[in-house]
C-alpha cells in the first residue's frame, strides 16, 4: 500500500544524497534494530511531504538546515548540509544562515552549527 | 558610534515592516523598561547580520519563519510571518514549511505554528 | 492511496476521542488553512506508528503525556490527557507522571503540566 | 522524617516571598491535584538545595531568574523576579540579565522575559 | 535525618540497575566533585518520588525513557534503556517508543535515541 | 566604525580568558570558515552587552554558566567555567550553581554540567 510513497520519498532522497541513493549501503545497527523506522521516515517525511510540489526544494533543505542549527541537531545537519551543497545552495549562503541562527536561538547554538559546517566543508 | 549600525538595521526592519517604519508607534511596555534591549536588538541582528549581500532578504526571512516555528516562540513567529509576506514570500510557502516542521521539531511545534499563521493570515 | 492509512489512523483516533469522532467536527482555523497537515497527522503519527501492535495502546498514551509534559506543549498535553482517560489510565497514575516530569525536564515543566491537568480533571 | 526538611524549605520561601509566607493562601487547582507535588518542591528544591550556605541567596536567586529566561518558563520567572527583588537585587541588574539572555538563548527568549519583567515590575 | 530517603530511593535504584547496586563501585569524577549531588538524586529523585506506589515502576521506567528521547539526553536514557529491561520492559516495546519519539519531538530526536538503542542492546 | 565595539568587546574577554587575549591563536576551523561571525560575537555580545556598567561581571559570568547549563551547551559551558575562575568565582559556588540546575532545567541538564565542570578543574 506504502510503496508508492517510499518510491516518491526515496526520489527526494536522491536529489539530495546522489552517492548515497546509487551505491550499496549497509545497514547502520539502528538500521538494524528499527528498519521499520526509517522506511516511515522516507515515506512520512519524504514522501508525504518533502515531495509535495508547493515550496521549492531548495527552500526545503535551506529551512532544514536553519531548523537543525536552532534545535543543536548535529548529526542530522550534518547529513542536511550534505543535501544543501548538492541542491544548488552555496556554501556561503549556508554560513549566513549558521550565523543568523545566534540571533533566534543563540551564539552557542549558531557556535556549533558553523563547527559542524566546517567539518562537513573540509576546513581544517 | 552606533548610529550607522542602527541606520542600517532600520533599513532592513522597513522592508519587513513598513507600516511600523512609516507610522507612529508608542513605546510598548518592555521597550520603556529596557530600551537599549530594542536598539541593541536593531543595531546587532539587522544592522551587523540581516543586512549583509550574502543571503537574500527573502532567504532571511523564509529562515527565520522556520526556526522560530521550530523554537516555539510564537509572539515572535506572528512578526515574522508578516515580515515574510513583505518580502514576497507567498502564504502557500509558508505553510508548507511550517507543516515540514512536524519532521524536525515534532507535530506539537507545526500545529502551533500553523494555528499562530491562521491567525496572522486572518483566518477563522 | 493513503485513503488505507487514513482509515487506520481514524480507528486509533477513535479510541483516544470517541466524542469528537462521533460527532460532527466544524473545521477550525488552522485547519482550514493546511487541511493536508491534518491528514498527514492522521495517515501518518496514527496510522503509520500508533497503530502498531507491538506496543499497547495505553502505553503510547501514557508516553504521549509524558513527552508532551516534558515538552511544554500543553495544547497538545491537554488533548491527551483526555485520550489518556479514554484508554484506561487514572488520573491518578497521570498525575504521577506528570510529578516525576520534575526530575527529566525541571520543575517548571512539572508544574506546568499539572495546572494544565487541574484544567483538564475540572479541578477548581 | 521529611518535617524538617519541609521547615528548612519554607524558611527559604520565606525569605523570597514574605506575604505568602505570612498570610493565608488558598491552594490553587493544581495544589489541590496534587498537594504531594507541592511539598515535594518546598523539601527538595528549597530544603535540600537551595538552604544551603555554599552560595548567597541573592546568587541563587540571580542564576534562577537567568535560568527561567533561558528556558522560557514565564509564569515560574514572573515569581522568581518577585523573589529577587525580595533578596536585594535591583530592577537594573534584573533587566541587564534579561538582556544578556539573548546571547545565549537568542532574542525571542530575552524579549519575552523583558516583557514578563515589565509586567512584573507595573510598567504599563 | 535524610537517611531513611535514601535507603528508600537506593532500593528503587537497585531495582534499575541491581549490576551497579550488588558490585563495588569507584566514584567517577563529577560524583567525586559533587558527592552531595549524587545523594540529592537519590533521596529526591528515587527516594520521594519514584518509590511512590501510585505508579507502576515498569510505567516510570517506560515514561522516564520516552522523555529523556525526547529530551535528547542520550547519557541518562543508556543509563535508564538498561533500567527498563531490568524491570520487564521488552526491546520491542522500546524502541517502539523511540520511534513514536518522532510525533511529538522530531525525527532527529527519534532516530538519535534509536542509535544509543542500538548501542545499549550491542547491536553493530 | 565598529573598531571602538571591537575593542570594548576584547577587553572583557581579555579579563575571562586572559591566556587566550596574551597568547598567539591560530584561526580554528570554524574561524576560518566564519572569520565574520567570531568579530560579530566580540562586538555585540561582548562589546554592546556584556561591557555595560550596570551588571558586575562577576553576575554575568555566574549567569551564563548557569544558562549553559540548563541549555546543555556543554563546549560553551567549558569556556565559561574557565571565565568564572578567572573573575574571581569559587569552584564550591559553581558546583552549587550547576547542582540546582536541578531544579529548573532537570536533573539530567545538571548530571552532564557537572561532568563537565570535573573536567575543567582537572578532577579524575
Amino acid at each position: 500500500m506504502t510503496d508508492e510513497l517510499l518510491a516518491k520519498g526515496r526520489a527526494v532522497q536522491a536529489q539530495l544524497w546522489p552517492a548515497v541513493a546509487s551505491g550499496p549501503t549497509g545497514a547502520f545497527p539502528a538500521a538494524k534494530l528499527a528498519p521499520d523506522f526509517y522506511r516511515y521516515v522516507a515515506e512520512s517525511a519524504f514522501g508525504m511531504l518533502w515531495s509535495r510540489p508547493q515550496l521549492a526544494i531548495r527552500d526545503r533543505s535551506l529551512v532544514t538546515c536553519a531548523q537543525l542549527a536552532a534545535l543543536g541537531k548535529t548529526e542530522e545537519l550534518k547529513a542536511h548540509l550534505r543535501g544543501a551543497l548538492n541542491v544548488g545552495i552555496t556554501q556561503e549562503e549556508l554560513v549566513e544562515v549558521l550565523m543568523q541562527t545566534a540571533v533566534y536561538a543563540g551564539v552557542p547554538a549558531a557556535n556549533e552549527a558553523l563547527k559542524t559546517a566546517a567539518e562537513v566543508f573540509g576546513i581544517e
